[in-house]
């Protein structure tokens, strides 16, 4: 898949300049996930390596909700019918999923209005930040379906961005965290109201996509690489890691700029 | 031991439907520890594997109080005596009782008033949630007895409840963290009168009671086996996880009970 | 390098009773950092191990600053004309001052105020505890400087300090983070006005500084050596490490000041 010239099927797909917009998009069911929209996701993620002209991700949800989740009737019934190779099938296309999200070298900012429920809880949380609305409503409601709470990665993922003891609570009574309780456990970034979210995103994406596309990849990869590495260890792979971005020619445009008492602009190499 | 018939001699141990209530019962001395109600805790949740009527704990203190610690004449004063073999075995015992809080398959709901100090706080942060009432005093005190803070693993857990630089000042300085504080921190769920906390904390626990068990087990398990594993491993081991849970009957009962608009009555199986 | 009769070069250094207090000095330009000074931090701090008589370390800035991370003029520019091992030699260089903070077994509290950028950041964060004023200024800036976000171990700490979704946005946005969020999100653990900053963080290392020091450096350790472990391993190991401080006298101090309804005075051994 060439990320660029893609024409996205299951989801809206927009390039704005440096920043590429994805838009769930079936409003009348809040945006629900099919097999289809996972594994395009995941393929357009994973595509986004390549291209490097998108230096940032907004994701969003048409209609004032972010997602639904998995489609009860797409998804959940048609696994009821399935047998045990293919249950693992569809865990390992949604887990792929969340490894694209972690993958990709571009940061991805959430826009959250809304119901943000299950699957959608989740690509909210594997995105790198996340703005929402006070209507935002986030619920890991996976044991109200019968199922746990560790689904696409969250038992490792939701505890070190809230928290141990309130990602328990989340994945344990599935109840929905508001707007107001996830900008103070650190779930959201900012919140806004719903008519600011999309403008407020698009800026955060486009802070991001004017800084340094090379370094920003870098920290991103570090920042999962180093997830369960000692202290040490982690400093020795920041010290290759930042020389190796001491190398690059962003570097010393902003010593330039800097000396030049002006603001860097970044190229990105 | 087997936990449904257990009479607990060193604790108070009550079966309420789905629910094990723990009292630390010594409301005299705010419910200090022994050796024998170590060792007796640790080997009932132990037991509570095979206990599967059994799906949620709460774990209280009597007469106002959590829990005071290792009690001064009938532990420390001991201990001055004891080798250092001896010295390792009464480590390894208060180890295990976290230990088998940890592998238990029910989540453990700490209901947390008055004091809470050394062994009392660690036994409320190795629990899965916690209420606490605004007197809830929760003290990591081994310090101020010339010990050090990693004690039951509290180094390794508080962190990752509270964040490292809480955490440290809680084991450098041995103070007490105020319910306020507590719930401001994610240490504390929530916070409630004391005359309301018996209740909250039973609701709580019925609430999680009438989730799906087996998935809630899973949750558990995959929350402690993920403490440090890199990303993508979770994943993975979260895509086994999941497609295990969903050959359960509940799952299928979710669904069915979704498609008839009522709400899931789950069986645990 | 003997601590206790060090001449500190590039830094002020003095030692008041059992509290070392390092002050970064070059208020004319808000305490940048270089290449000497660096070093000299690493060594002072390796050599900690040995100056036994300190028991607890104050880093602060002189003039109503913190420190502004690496001076642009003396580190950046000369950095762009090294090769490739030329800059691995200088992120090793500042990846060991991390190390050495975290090895030296004193707690270490961060006294800051306005400014502190960079590798000024880096160091409060390295640090044990942290005190602030509502003027402290926090921004990990590396991505305006044309660099990555995991810089000295930025990446692995800052993450468990304040939540992964925080620490994100100050690595990839390189925006200041306030006294009042760095309370709030636990970075700092109390603000004081400017004029109390460097009575309280002296009022919290004598605090420290009083504890029983051999068991103030195993939380230290335990604390760096949990990092990455299970929760398992992590009880364990603080099993040994408890029993090991149950042999040492202040535990029996503790325990007679108790019985004679005292203070303990703890000796450290």
């Amino acid at each position: 898949m060439n990320l660029l010239t893609h024409k996205a099927e299951h989801v809206l797909f927009e390039i704005d300049g440096p920043i590429g917009r994805i838009t769930l998009n079936r409003p009348e069911r809040k945006n629900p996930l099919t097999f289809e929209s996972y594994a395009e996701l995941g393929q357009m993620f994973r595509a986004a390596v390549n291209a490097t002209e998108i230096r940032a991700f907004v994701i969003t949800g048409a209609g004032g909700n972010f997602c639904s989740g998995g489609d009860v009737h797409e998804i959940i019934g048609p696994l009821l019918e399935r047998d045990t190779k293919g249950l693992m099938q569809f865990t390992a296309l949604t887990g792929e999923l969340v490894k694209a999200m972690r993958a990709c070298p571009q940061p991805i900012v959430a826009a959250v209005d809304g119901v943000c429920a299950g699957a959608g809880a989740i690509i909210a949380m594997a995105s790198d930040l996340r703005i929402a609305t006070p209507a935002a409503k986030v619920a890991f409601l996976f044991n109200r379906v019968g199922l746990a709470g560790c689904d696409m990665g969250a038992c490792a993922v939701l505890p070190r961005i809230i928290g141990q003891g309130r990602a328990s609570e989340l994945l344990y009574l599935g109840r929905s965290m508001s707007g107001a309780e996830g900008l103070s456990w650190g779930f959201f970034n900012s919140l806004v109201e719903g008519d600011a979210l999309a403008d407020a995103a698009t800026k955060m994406a486009a802070d991001i996509a004017a800084g340094p596309g090379f370094a920003n990849a870098m920290t991103k990869r570090m920042l999962a690489m180093e997830w369960a590495m000692g202290i040490e260890q982690a400093i020795d792979a920041e010290a290759v890691a930042q020389a190796l971005c001491m190398t690059t020619n962003d570097f010393r445009r902003a010593y330039e700029a800097f000396a030049a008492k002006q603001r860097p602009v970044f190229q990105h190499d």
